[in-house]
């Protein structure tokens, strides 16, 4: 790997933040590990990676150990310094532009969030005041908009999904490009970049300026989903939880595309929201796609709604087969009515503030064995916190099969024991085996997979 | 084809000509055979059926007997008012916005034709009243943009390729696109379409605004190679001699992708320009490429061009195979000579009005069987007059195999003879071969090709 | 007057036509009387001068005999080289920018009218014809902007008022600014300038970017009335009656502010058209205003009015003294009524088709002695032609007092005789006396006035 | 009073903040003495009387006792709801844009202000730290551009003086304007808004767009000096300290034209600061100017620097009497040499990191009779520190003459007495008279002056 092609280059700022007080500057200046310093130097490394979408994170850092990033304070505003960076970001000696306004988006958030804790601002033990950071991150990124309508569609998926599976993306953003419609992904590879460019293509036809292709990530996962070039508007969330709950926030409806376990997380993570008594009234469009290819995945994870969230959970969310056209008139004619919604209710079209979510979503999971084990996947509670229980069994199964922290336990003490009803352990075993045999759960070799849990039942 | 699916709607201008005069109006409503309206109405469904590339353009014509275009004047300006419009042009009832934008382009270009021709003003008997007149078309078209460095690039080839070859194209395209560089084409699928798709999103990622997609057509073409929906310029020039000029005047270099005898045609027309004596300075960035595949069909014409016109004519067209971005950085690189000589000569930058185009390459060639008969295709010529013969003979050859009049032609008369030296038969002959080898002598039905022609020697 | 200090300099262009054909160019440069260059030379002088507006346009002309404008295309486009230029034009040492914009729209106007001309495209015979020609010089200009909405307020009156006279008009212009309405004027000083002045402070606390400030003027008057560096549209139409129907087809609504013999023909010319049977439902909004020190002039020109065309006459033409906001109301509410009647009618927005404008008012008066005194100003006429026929006898008394050839005959042969019912000349003669005693009849010399006309009874 | 013309009305926000959170909204409403409430509600009020220049703040604040603002959040944003408001304020019920813009300027600015203090961010025990809050409420303000070429223009002055003085600014305006420069004032009348109006006047001539007219205030003048309407970028600065920071951080040169006490005690801040050893090198374009009747007052206050702070103080200012275009010119070079400054020493364009403003000029100087009298108003100190404390002397005589508290001092232990040296007492004292003799020591009343000092030598 130490072969990698690297370059010098000094770029300035496009788009974002474009001026720092000295005492900014000096602080990213400050080197050495657990510093804001490193902590960029890792986002900027994930997004000069941009399009190299093979690699996973921990590859990325090791293949450019010499690479370095200066910040110097010049008679025109900010300069950062690069050293063997990764030659691809450039064409012909240039950094394209769109990593350019990525790399001082990275910058703008890091400032920012180093900031907002550096000052006590934030309130972690309300769950009000953790949707207040999510809502201050956003508003300095400039990603809430006022007096624009809701046009912001989520997609959620794989990033390795089958090329049949990816076309189907590209072919659905499409169609709700020429809707008028905006995308939001996790801004890394496959179902996050498939609707992008699609919505490219479409924007373009409709000569729309000023296409919104937004990507939400966080510094855990940047490296291993370094974002794509598409992206133009890139906003580091501290963690997944606030991530997730920007996601839900700011976009006014999901499409779930195929994925594997992660996907499954993020469906549970959404449904237990929506399924709180709270927000039976919010509307939320939210359906699940794919080509026809993809139909068993579907029929699969839909029937699993049933068998253990029940009807209303499965009346939530929209299945539709190999029909990119129905699937962008659905999501309009949805967010429609959320635009209806939030109107009659004063709610802003930018944030969705009437959304209740529970602190139990907000706060992370440690997927430990005794964690795990301890998962109260019964039927006696109310569906959205049952809903809460199988998003963390799902949270840790992701762990196990590709966190570095999951992977050790794994090694240290078997797989994990998940227990509960047989009428939830039944459908869930059968999921997860589908995944395995659809090679969902990926692992970085290759190799067959091994499952890191055991359902009981 | 009755079934097809129409709509009725009523579209406002975007774009392009939102004002006309009560006269103008009058003129376009006046319906007949040979009348504005009728020029205007088979241009407006060949927009219309923007993306529908399979149609040839008689089809396209048959297959909307019923459609009608209306113009009317209202207080905000024009509308047009269409009925039984072919449906694919709308989504969920509202126009495309880049149809409905190259549909006003089209009126303004007929329109302002119609009044040049009416006022007597072009003086079609001499070479310079005929570029001037092209000139005239181009800036009213807006196409000719002062104080811009060159940056356009045209791309010739096939309509109907290999996957492989379309493929290629994008990718070519989309290296451009990354160097900054607009793309010119002839606007319909194929090659006319592929390297405006790269481009838009190289452009999108390079965060260019405004990057151009001109598209080059006449109305004896449009139907056949309807417009691409990329194409954010459309410009409709009156036949096929003005269109070549516009291409040759307003592009800053030219790419050859993989084509038939059309691209050849295309091909000699421009080497029989630019080995002018008068051209001989003129530098001209001129690549043939295509993907390892096309391998054979590069050679072969390369090959031919060095067996008629000789070893400087090989030099003024560079062969690159399967190298994109070496192709897109060749090209860069022969712009800025382009730019260099031009402010050296004081030319304009929108305009090559130093390029020699003799007058024989002004006036149509009408290909009869004493034409054809009556080449002269010998070495007893300056080399710039045989590629002028030569150009001949293919623009005569696509007629007998796609052009009504020409099929008609060969039905009654049997193939053409074409008879010279037979050092520049046999090359013909074999390049022609090779094309029919190659399955790129396209017949609409798609049976076995039965050539029009006899190479004698 | 040799003394005036100039400099050479050459300047690209700004806002308007960029790209001029090789022959258009050497056109350009064909000197001699007659020329188009010597015509373009005279309106360049003109636009140089802007601001220095105490000069008659024979002086300006005097002033800078050396002056001298070469055009050059280059690579980037056309090129004015100026020898000997006004050095008022320049800002140490780089031409102002509205003045750099308005020497290319003059040009613009100059290349178009000769091209017009020269391709025989006018037909000046018929009414329509005439309006036809108007219609495509302001496309041409990109003066008619479909799609919006009417708030064009034409103001008239004198280039050389007094001091609170000028004061007022740039409350007024203040006032129709913050209500969102633009203005067009004649393009010189007084009248001319402070509605414009006004309303430009008004459109920046608007936050109105993109206010238009249209001036329209005529190769004969640009010199003596020097476009005034706010306008930033400029329109040189070819001849007065060009203008005056330019003016009356642009405009939403005329105000009308104190002037002399000048603005006196003008009010007529409108009333004449105003009062043709065909426009008697065509809303026009006519308001005459000025500041109380102008109540005299006001009451004498509205008396005259009615004692000469009547009560109808009257009506169609609303008095507000000293009340700037009221005459923006109105005018404001006038401007609602057209709007609302072109969209009921399908007139354009931008230009007033419906407006019958007699011949009789498109083609030039000229005064000699035999037509001042073949003027048929009795009752037994319908009022619209009695307009026309007054408008002719104002026309002449301006040629009387103002221009070169009307000057000559008034030394040659005395004064115009001017005769007709005693209930119009008694009117006409208490009205011309008004204007003399208040100086409104001025003399470039500034002494006192010897009228240049006699009214019999 | 109680007549005052009122009108109730709702806004949406334009150009500035747009997105408040559901937490910043609340504590907007929670009305009561001290609260954000009243601070928003006092400064709304004057920036509704935008334009009425003639009253002092209280007069405004009592002049409309029913006056309330309310915060809602609605869907497409945040709207503010005024009752009772100045009718002044709006056109025919709409309300002008510009006091619409700085109306939400002024919401930003103090949200921001209450966060920041809320959250203990700032370290105001420091230098460093007073100058990093300045620089984060400009940052948040959008007033720091990066990549802009230095051209901000401030300008200094009293808000109350002659006509004559008054148009002298707005020619200098135009003259700055004419070349590109932008203006910065205290956004009040006179001085603050003459050049503001000279320079939109220029800046439509040259086709400027985006001008810059900052006016920098602080919540204890605004009611005073309400923002005159010219303003496009309003920011309020919580105190006058951090407000005279702001002026020398953000402007790239001073133009100092006729005022009162308050001019000179600008002056001596700006001075102090220059002639700080750290500060030597440091190019400052400082200027003073007014009309040739303003000869008097520009001589006596220039030798009075020269007496008191000596040659090198008197180097630092220019003097240039009655001619605006030379002021330009001048202020344009000194200018560039900022700029070359700058680039050498790598310190931001948008942002004087460099000059270092003693900690003495940062904290406020409290006007008690103790303290005026314990002035160290003598040679024996370094030349800054002798001007540091001129400053407070003049400050006191401010407050002694129109604040509130100071007036209230006056009237219960009689005047402040100053001493100190002769050789400054004496310069002082004949200054002091030259204000009086000139009526530059306005009081409220207009009554004769009686002095609020005694200065004793």
């Amino acid at each position: 790997m130490a072969s990698r092609k690297t370059t010098n280059a000094t770029v300035s700022p496009k788009g974002s933040l474009e001026t720092l007080s000295q005492r900014e500057v000096q602080q990213l200046r400050e080197t050495g590990s657990g510093s804001v310093y490193a902590l960029f130097r890792q986002c900027a490394l994930a997004i000069l990676n941009t399009g190299s979408n093979s690699d996973n994170a921990k590859t990325i850092l090791e293949a450019y150990p010499d690479f370095e990033i200066l910040i110097h304070q010049l008679d025109r505003g900010i300069r950062l310094e690069l050293c063997n960076a990764p030659a691809d970001a450039f064409v012909d000696g240039e950094m394209i532009a769109s990593t350019r306004e990525m790399l001082f988006s990275g910058l703008r958030d890091i400032v920012y969030t180093q900031s907002e804790l550096e000052n006590k601002r934030v309130d972690f033990n309300s769950s009000q005041g953790i949707t207040d950071y999510v809502f201050h991150l956003l508003r300095n990124a400039r990603t809430l908009r006022a007096g624009v309508e809701p046009n912001i569609v989520v997609c959620w998926g794989g990033h390795s999904i089958s090329s049949e599976e990816y076309k189907y993306t590209k072919i659905v953003g499409h169609e709700l490009g020429l809707r008028g419609l905006d995308i939001c992904t996790g801004c890394g590879p496959g179902v996050m970049k498939g609707p992008m460019k699609g919505a490219t293509i479409a924007h373009a036809k409709q000569r729309i300026i000023g296409g919104r292709y937004l990507g939400l990530t966080e510094p855990g996962i940047i490296a291993a989903e370094a974002p794509n070039p598409i992206v133009n508007e890139l906003v580091i969330l501290p963690d997944i939880e606030k991530r997730l709950e920007a996601f839900v926030r700011v976009g006014h409806g999901i499409i779930i595309f195929p994925g594997g376990a992660g996907t499954a997380e993020e469906l549970l993570y959404l449904l237990g929201i929506l399924l709180h008594p709270d927000n039976r009234e919010v509307p939320f469009p939210l359906i699940m796609t794919g080509p026809k290819s993809a139909t068993p995945y579907l029929e699969q994870l839909h029937a699993f709604i049933g068998h253990t969230l029940g009807a209303e959970a499965q009346q939530r969310c929209k299945v539709i087969i190999n029909d990119p056209a129905q699937v962008a008139r659905e999501m309009a004619k949805g967010i429609k009515e959320v635009t209806q919604f939030r109107r009659e209710r004063s709610d802003a079209y930018h944030f969705n503030w009437l959304l209740k979510i529970d602190e139990s979503f907000q706060r992370p999971f440690e997927p430990t064995h005794e964690n795990m084990a301890g998962l109260n996947l019964t039927r006696e509670q109310p569906v959205h916190e049952l809903a809460a229980q199988l998003r963390r069994a799902f949270s840790g199964i992701v762990a196990g099969n590709v966190k570095v922290q999951g992977i050790r336990l794994i090694e240290e003490h078997g797989p994990y024991q998940i227990t509960g009803d047989p009428q939830i352990m039944q459908p869930l075993g059968r999921l997860l085996q589908a995944f395995v045999d659809q090679h969902r759960m990926k692992l970085p070799g290759g190799s067959a997979y091994v499952p890191c849990y055991r359902v009981l039942s």
